[in-house]
């Protein structure tokens, strides 16, 4: 009988970790779930947390010493914390390095001195820039950065691969697109519905609406890295999951469509939303699904069940509002 | 009348910043050169510290306030400081990192609290890794990393163009192969001769000899980052320069014949000589030949320069050590 895998999930509470913790239990792993709560919620890992396989262990990437004990008979590592806000990068640089490439070179030390050499990546179709081959295979010319976030995630799959090298380590890197579906935390479907709610009739979109947009539900991205991680051979893995696409104004159209709203869009700014947003990413992802990769979750049925999820999240926030409230009410 | 450059140097008292200190006030700018000497030395810039228009500034990369101050009133950054030596780059990932990748965007942050945005870096030609094609040019399929040198000096790549995206810098990326000439610092050449130093009669050398390494003169890695600052116009310019080759045997006999020596060749390991070795490198260099870059310094010439650099340094150090001792005879 082959031993039951024993595989450690950093960013476990977050949007994607969550999804993959449970992908991970499903395929009869043994999990240690890492999150420092930073952004994670433990509420995402309600159904992990009961499992009798799952352990969490609240701690950051960088604090090695907890990391090298969460270690302890582990075969394989996901590395998915990371300062994912993309769009406010150029708010805090050094912030955002530190949290994507630094901490990644922490991890590796970690698991180098814990004698651990398997880890999955997610990183990002960012790393590609405003490339003019799309959609973009992973071997495209080398390509120019356009953000702080591409630029660390990309110096994060060099430390990889350099481990690999150095070190005999075996990487698979998964270049991912934006994520949907339930237990979304931020992006543009957060933005567009909190507009909404606040104004149904108008909605105001950065760049010029005609941005093409690949999306991936996280738990397709959570099975990208997961096969990745079973059936890739090499030292060095690359592989893109994400070719799905919408336009920023047809994503606009559903969401407000899913609220029963029907708003006038006023565009902002020019093609780019912001600075280093890429107005058209779209992946070539052949090399994935020659490994059986099959994404489940439809782009806009993903985006649908976005919308609902943040909806009910909206209305039980409220509720644990009021409900702290009143009982604040009682007490006093 | 154009208004004289005012330019910072990083790793000014280095092999390289040093030669490039003397090309830029050649050219007529004002320098500041920066360096933390640890391993750079003043006895490199003996001639711009006699220069009027030379100030040098011992502080280190990382330390913000006091690269804000030197950075008053310039014009031009050219960011050399490095940990350089390759080979030794696994004894110690994080430091190599923090050196080359972490510094690079401290200096950044202080060159956007300055309002400076114009930035020449000196990165590698193994940022392409072992690539297939060969002469390597800038835009070949995107590389994999074999070292953690590489990694971390593409991590600087990707921050710099990311700067250039988000605050409107504008970057200069030179890709050098190995550096020689005199000042030359450590590095195959040392070591060959420090081991003829010891038993002419033998040299043992890593890898199986064939591994083809192409070199360039340090004063001719200095004309290329001045031109590429001078003549590049766009927002990112990534430039390769270094395309003429030695085999590690050919130069193994060409420095054994300058000392008069004629060892056995030994061979140690395989093809590589260390993990992350590239076995051959030779870059493509017509987009810099384009800008009117012509190397001055034959291979052969540059390595008989480095030879004869290196033993008349071991003889003044020997001279100095001699002298010192002497010195503390008298004094007891």
């Amino acid at each position: 009988m082959t031993p039951r895998p024993r595989t450690l999930v950093t960013g476990a509470a977050g949007f994607l970790g969550s999804h993959l913790c449970e992908a991970l239990l499903s395929a009869g792993h043994e999990v240690v779930g890492y999150d420092n709560l930073s952004t994670g919620r433990l509420a995402n890992i309600g159904a992990p947390l009961r499992a009798p396989l799952f352990r969490f262990v609240e701690a950051d990437v960088l604090d090695s010493p907890r990391m090298v004990e969460a270690l302890a008979d582990c075969d394989l590592v996901f590395h998915l914390a990371a300062h994912a806000d993309v769009r406010r990068n150029p708010e805090h640089p050094a912030l955002v390095f530190e949290q994507n490439a630094h901490a990644t070179l922490a991890l590796l030390e970690s698991m180098r001195k814990s004698g651990i050499r398997r880890i999955a990546f997610a990183s990002t179709g960012s790393v590609y820039g405003e490339n003019p081959i799309i959609p973009t295979p992973e071997n495209v010319p080398f390509p120019i950065q356009t953000s702080i976030y591409a630029a660390a995630k990309l110096a994060s799959e060099g430390l990889l691969s350099a481990y690999a090298e150095a070190f005999g380590f075996q990487v698979f890197i998964v270049r991912l697109v934006s994520l949907l579906g339930p237990r979304y935390s931020h992006g543009h479907v957060a933005d567009f519905l909190a507009q909404l709610s606040l104004h149904p009739d108008h909605l105001e979109i950065l760049g010029d609406g005609r941005q093409r947009k690949a999306y991936l539900d996280a738990r397709d991205a959570a099975q990208a890295l997961l096969l990745a991680a079973q059936r890739c051979r090499q030292r060095v893995n690359v592989l893109n999951a994400g070719s799905r696409c919408l336009t920023v104004e047809r994503s606009a159209r559903l969401i407000a469509a899913r609220l029963g709203a029907e708003p006038r869009l006023r565009y902002k700014g020019g093609r780019r939303g912001w600075p280093g947003d890429v107005p058209d990413i779209r992946l070539d992802c052949r090399r994935l699904r020659k490994l059986g990769w099959k994404p489940r979750h439809s782009v806009i049925s993903s985006l649908e069940q976005t919308v609902d999820y943040l909806l009910e999240e909206k209305n039980s926030r409220t509720a644990e509002i009021t409900r702290a409230a009143c009982e604040s009410v009682n007490a006093g």
